[in-house]
């Protein structure tokens, strides 16, 4: 069947990946509530067509943090794209720079970011998180900025893994010819402790290695500056308030993000925050979204609701490398 | 299985009809929320009704542009009709006469305007696109004029194609023995290069023949004067600001669609775009209105809320062929 | 199955009774959103339970024009009873009886006021159309009087049958060993002509017999001055407007009805309409609701939002018969 | 399959138990719409999540009349648990023992409150219905004072027993093998008329023994003085009006419960009414909640809105049981 949208790739992907993998990729937290509504919040928006409009002339490029992209559509940093194909984070990597547009790594990427560097020129951000080894994190961005990665997207709302309850079921981990290369080499301090837990879902991500231990978060972020002098995206503020924090302390621009309702439940979707953190950062940073992106109308309500641009987000994101590769 | 009422056309459409047919005749565009939206906006509406009124005397007919028809029903314009049945625009002209009322021809019909003219008396209009090549639009009008056709329904919603996924998956194309028949002896010009390609969906409907570049477009459409002396009837419109703009342009009336959701998914249903229409119209013009009418009580909210007379639209027209001749 | 509710008596009748049978009962007109809607809106109205209050002593009776029944539920008036059992409307006459409460007998009853008299003592209404032919009225009142009946209640929403397609596909008609044994003896002027149709669903009910032509009914009643003494029901109100209207025509008592939804459809729930009706009449007339009945919580939403009372209606009535004897 | 949420015991319960026992515990009053919206009241709650805030040390412990738990959450009194396991209120009691929390024998458990008492330390409330015998609620009283039990949670929302069809049905019974242990060599006087059906749902429960005679109650409960010195949390409150009365009644606190929605259908889901009831608190008693409770964000949900804890209620409540043994 030849796929004529990004929802059909679900499809695809469910037939051609193990389960625990497609799961991995498609699964919400909890019920899953706030995953449905991140699409059904779409389908509430509707258009005032107009007519008798010229429109013979289109330009759909963009600037993202000085950076010019040909489309207002970015990908979002989702981690272990190898599970799914050999090529992975290469593949995407490729396609984004084929579609003259920005990739950002995931940080648990399963490409480490010279990997990701060589497959060629492209605009590429790297994903963050804040751990309580905060030299952890400084080796991480030396890493990125050393392979030329442009910015730092700052993932702030995991301060423990949503519950996903099929990965739970499925006990999830990642296959063993896999590893997370961003950190091999790395001098891992306390983390090393867990490292042998490396790429345990629950081990890893949650208790040890990736907790976010907000108590020893600077609010300024001013800890930022003594690391990096790249302008950070801080990615997962869903609230007026929080987005007048981040503008505050510095953030170069704010991404409305759920984390692919991947974290937690009952959260409104993206595009029903959008409007507050729009306003809230009153045109001071500019302000991007992912979640429950599927058509280019949604790309253009994000835009009309004053988003600079959307992310394609987790899930999605995987089938624009499926389409490079295995379809 | 008795037919009893508009609605079940579709089940024996499915069945009598090659799979690409009945695709092209029921799809809307993209996730089809609006061709859902078109029927359920109706069902929202619901009557007071009186009792212990006089309804003895029920007179049904109207006076559309001058014309008196015996019902305040229409045929909408819908393309290919020979899909369906070798009788195609023939069989819909007897039945709209023999009803008592209008019907509008495609320009994009498998029949040209003399045949349609040759099935016998009747009142007819015929629709058009706007091509950037104006030279065969005056030919088409030309042509309409001398069949006897009384008014121009002139279809201004598809500066692109809609995308309608089934005819991508379908690789829509009109079966060889057909083509479209008001094209044909034109002049085409430019159009000329893409007549290989004539009848292929994508090709001719969308990127050439068919592009409608509004760079062109006089927005006070005075262009029209020089072309014909016809009345003009906006189609497509589903704004306030538009209806407006087409008054004062000189339209002769408007219709209210959106294209049989078949182009811009998530626009409103048209029942529910008609309140703020016919306000603005003032009732200096009549207004019309196409989509999702499918119930006697459905014309009558439409009339209810200010519309002059609904039209019968693309998917469910093909029925009434159906009806003349092939159930 | 042991029968708990009302609703399961549904899937008994359409284990039980001939489809075409089944269907006329359960039937509302066209797309039946309202029929659904009679139901859902009760389902939308919620309560407020109050704790530590006295309910040892409960008191269910009431009083209907004057006449006393155990239960604010009366038995509405539903037509051709004996499709579904030989014993018809005699079995719904002794449970009526037997529960205590008021029967209203349709004037399209398979039996006749006499035989319904015939079964026992109890407290029975009349229900009637307005027929052209007011001499045919005014025998079937006459008849109905000296049988014992203590009221009419006047159906005022059918100026045409309702359009309940199944009907229509199954071709309903009353079998032939069935009459409407009120017609019997009567002399019925113009409506002979149709009386060879006379057990015909569309001839007889709808364009021949049955229809309502209201330009001859003086909207004062008063005419029924000159036929009856029993007090009037005007059943069929849905608007505050003809609520007053029947107020001062000088009706004993109106009763909130869309015909168990087989009349007009999208016309509102009769829970819905009821608050507005409830206030037009001021106190001046009681009020009644057939429609959805299906609980005792149904009941009391209706006496809490102002009923007097409740009607079961068409559907479920029947199956009141059937439990007596099918079941 | 491992069970990862609460719900998912659903499933498990469905497959292990008898039809007869698992409908007991899992249905709702008649048409079960209040079952439902106790859930989805819970999903249409949203939360505004804020970022960067220290979560790294957590403290979920609460205090419940002056007794410090683990969690703010307990166990509602459920009836008839041995017809789950043989352990049934025994496992029940050791769970939350264990789990630091407090557990609400019922009455009519199947265990006696020394049987309770003696699996081990733990805090036990006892719950009540108020008989028109109060001699025999004084005795329940003082069997479960001397066996310790620390307060009383008193159900004042069943005038009568709610209409559970699936019970009516099934012909529910308790098996001859249980009994209800606590009224075991009470004095039961008038209840002893009735001793023979003591285990007959439909008598026991409701004509008979349990009917809930409010004639007889004084409102200001100061009856239960001359009973008891525990305090009393006053259980199945759904109003304003009646927080105020059992404020004023002398209630140690507030249990907002629709009785796991198994009494009157269409009253709101307890998280819908629980503002109304903690506003007309005015802080003056802790107001618990029950109903529809099966995931964390629920737990906070509640809290969030003004609770001082939740109840694990009926249905769920059994699979905690089920955990320990059965799965």
């Amino acid at each position: 069947m030849e796929i004529t949208n990004v929802s059909e790739y679900d499809a695809t992907a469910k037939e051609k990946l193990p389960k625990m993998v497609y799961d991995y990729y498609a699964s919400g937290a909890e019920d899953q509530w706030t995953l449905q509504e991140n699409r059904n919040a779409f389908s509430r928006i509707l258009f005032r067509p107009r007519i008798l409009i010229d429109v013979s002339k289109i330009d759909l490029t963009t600037t993202v943090l000085g950076f010019k992209i040909s489309i207002p559509i970015m990908i979002a940093p989702t981690a272990r794209q190898k599970m799914a194909h050999p090529e992975g984070e290469y593949a995407t990597a490729r396609a984004a720079s084929a579609a003259g547009t920005i990739m950002i790594l995931s940080s648990r990427a399963t490409s480490s970011v010279e990997e990701v560097a060589s497959t060629g020129p492209g605009i590429r951000f790297f994903q963050l998180y804040v751990y309580k080894e905060r030299n952890v994190v400084a080796q991480l961005v030396k890493r990125a900025e050393r392979a030329g990665f442009k910015a730092i997207a700052l993932t702030v709302d995991n301060p423990r893994l949503g519950r996903r309850e099929a990965d739970i079921k499925n006990r999830f981990t990642l296959p063993p010819f896999l590893t997370l290369k961003n950190f091999e080499g790395l001098d891992l301090g306390k983390m090393d402790k867990v490292s042998s837990h490396f790429n345990c879902c629950n081990l890893a991500d949650n208790s040890g290695l990736a907790s976010y231990v907000a108590g020893q978060v600077d609010p300024t972020l001013s800890w930022k500056v003594s690391i990096t002098s790249l302008p950070i995206l801080v990615k997962g503020v869903l609230t007026a308030e929080d987005a007048r924090i981040a503008v505050q302390a510095g953030a170069a621009g704010i991404i409305v993000s759920n984390h692919g309702a991947r974290q937690l439940d009952y959260v409104p979707a993206t595009i029903t925050a959008l409007e507050e953190v729009v306003k809230a950062a009153q045109g001071r940073v500019s302000v991007f979204l992912d979640g429950g992106v599927r058509r280019g109308t949604d790309v253009f309500k994000a835009l009309a609701l004053g988003a600079s641009g959307i992310l394609l987000d987790d899930r999605w994101c995987s089938h624009w490398l499926l389409r490079e590769k295995l379809v």
